[in-house]
């Protein structure tokens, strides 16, 4: 993440990793989830967190799902049912669960079906948000297969290249692919400009955007440095054509089309529910796997040895500096903002539990 | 394309396609091809020049291939080996021959598993330029199918984010989905800020470079719009981190995993040669084909009838001015550079061909 994402230093309150877990646990328990459920959907956030995805971890997203168990939005004892099924694909209906406990059943039957048939792709609908999208990507890559996960977003925030009206949610999509020695290979990307969560994050902690970031209300980019606008909408990634739009708005276009209309649902501005299509390809169909992780090991080095461009002091892949944050969050605790715990302190005693913050 | 691009109106020369490609298929049959496969490669060519993606088309690529047919680097009559195979994978060994007419083969093996399966994914190594990512995606969806096709470019031109030295090809990745009444969508681009042969282009027609298009040799974005520099590094998608190359990195690694690694070969730039990754949804083994297809004809409509940005005239999606340009070009001939004229008189006269351009 660029450095005006980061929450400012006077506003951390650091709290230690596993009583963080312990209390989205407790909150999703308290919420209705089976122990199974509540764990891992905690697993997802708390994996988001330590990553330093702070976008799609408890600050940004956990208060939205609490209000929607509440107001009956979201279902926490869904029944998952497949809709269709070929030996290698299958469409699942969600039943109406959260996406971060639902999508790595889908993922797992997408690894089961990868390692009987060499590939595994499976959709779900009627389902709610996924929490980032690298997480089920890695679900696949811990069991030595490549996971892509990918999914639209249920509402409208980007618009199509010269477009002066949002048609895409931020559709984001994330490849996983296991290493040897190297952490993993784990990109993990909106395909809009920048990510939906972050203009929150920018929100939250006073920061301005950079040009080719948003577009003014009526689609036109923006190209001034300058605080965030309170009507916006989303750029697709390259910001302006010339900075290649196009290509950001093909990938959003595919994402739609993989993880909606495949589903059955429709096109995902019409269908303004989310929709996910999971893929795992089982690497041992392909070549041998050892070689394979020797390989990526190999690949992985030497972009990292890449002589860096000046001023810059060195070359990173995706997943390098996430698993560098994992390792430093486990050992200090994990910087949330502190209006964030003002949330966790409200939500203890709302919800009669105890969390014990140290 | 960008305006920039196109053949200057003073340069061009209007030639019919079927001449053309009569005139590339007794090219390929010169350099030893068997018919089938003269008809396909100098297939790929005109469907490439008639919608307009003349960086792929006769005139960027033939004389080069002929060259490599020349000092024997490439194989006219390859044996195409099968060296992996799962129910919906294989890798094969493409025999030295030329993607053109190699790639086709492997997608329609990764439609024929889809078919039987659900889906298909099918790498080559072994094998030459593919000529362009987009006709081996839509040989999938002219059967119906969701295609994608992704190669390694075997060269080194693209920095990774912050790096000073290259370490990837352009990447070119390519998905066509069939729609019902309108045009397909079909969305082909290279993972670097430009392609490698719209360097090319820009050089053949004296065109300058825009900001955050190419890095100087030691990786620094170039910000100013100038004049092509001799020496120059390719950017991801993006061109700076600030306006995204970071996703653009990341989508270029990822080609580089499943068509190069994937494949067996190690990484593009250890292996310097293409490897390609073939992949075919069967659409029905998900959902209902003549729904998504009409599910396909909404989501591209409303594309198209997006109200554009100020000052644009229409929002258009990938695919859709490539089936207007096939259209007028059938008609009205392809306009070609006269330097590319000149090199097929040549041409002809060396192979004792006879070419009735009119």
């Amino acid at each position: 993440m660029l450095e005006r994402f980061k929450v400012p230093e006077k506003d951390r309150v650091y709290v230690d990793a596993d009583e963080m877990r312990s209390a989205t646990e407790a909150i999703f328990l308290a919420m209705g989830l089976s122990d199974e459920d509540a764990v891992l959907s905690a697993d997802v956030l708390m994996t988001n967190d330590l990553r330093g995805v702070e976008t799609h971890g408890v600050s940004n997203t956990l208060r939205g799902y609490v209000g929607r168990y509440r107001d009956g939005g979201m279902n926490p004892t869904p029944e998952i049912t497949i809709e269709r099924e070929s030996d290698s694909t299958a469409v699942l209906d969600g039943g109406g669960g959260l996406g971060l406990h639902v999508a790595p059943r889908a993922m797992d039957m997408a690894v089961e079906k990868a390692r009987k048939f060499g590939m595994g792709a499976v959709c779900v609908h009627n389902v709610g948000h996924m929490g980032g999208s690298g997480y089920h990507a890695m679900r696949a890559s811990n069991q030595d297969m490549i996971g892509v996960a990918m999914t639209t977003s249920g509402s409208l925030s980007t618009v199509p290249t010269f477009g002066g009206e949002p048609k895409f949610g931020t559709n984001p999509i994330a490849y996983a692919v296991p290493a040897g020695e190297m952490p993993n290979f784990v990109f993990d990307v909106g395909t809009s400009q920048i990510a939906g969560n972050k203009v929150r994050l920018l929100e939250r902690i006073g920061a301005g955007i950079m040009p080719g970031w948003l577009a003014e209300p009526d689609g036109t980019p923006i190209m001034e440095e300058g605080p965030l606008p309170d009507s916006h909408h989303m750029l697709p990634i390259g910001g302006t054509r010339e900075q290649g739009s196009h290509k950001g708005y093909g990938f959003t276009a595919v994402i739609d089309i993989l993880a909606s209309t495949l589903t059955g649902i429709g096109p995902g501005f019409l269908a303004l529910t989310p929709g996910f299509h999971l893929t795992a390809y089982n690497i041992d169909s392909f070549t041998d796997l050892a070689k394979f992780k020797s390989d990526m090991d190999d690949f992985l080095t030497a972009l990292v040895e890449t002589p860096p461009a000046p001023p810059h002091e060195r070359v990173v892949y995706a997943g390098l500096l996430e698993a560098e944050e994992t390792e430093k969050r486990t050992a200090e605790g994990i910087p949330y903002h502190r209006e964030v715990i003002g949330w966790f302190r409200t939500i203890e005693v709302e919800l009669g539990l105890d969390f014990s913050f140290t």
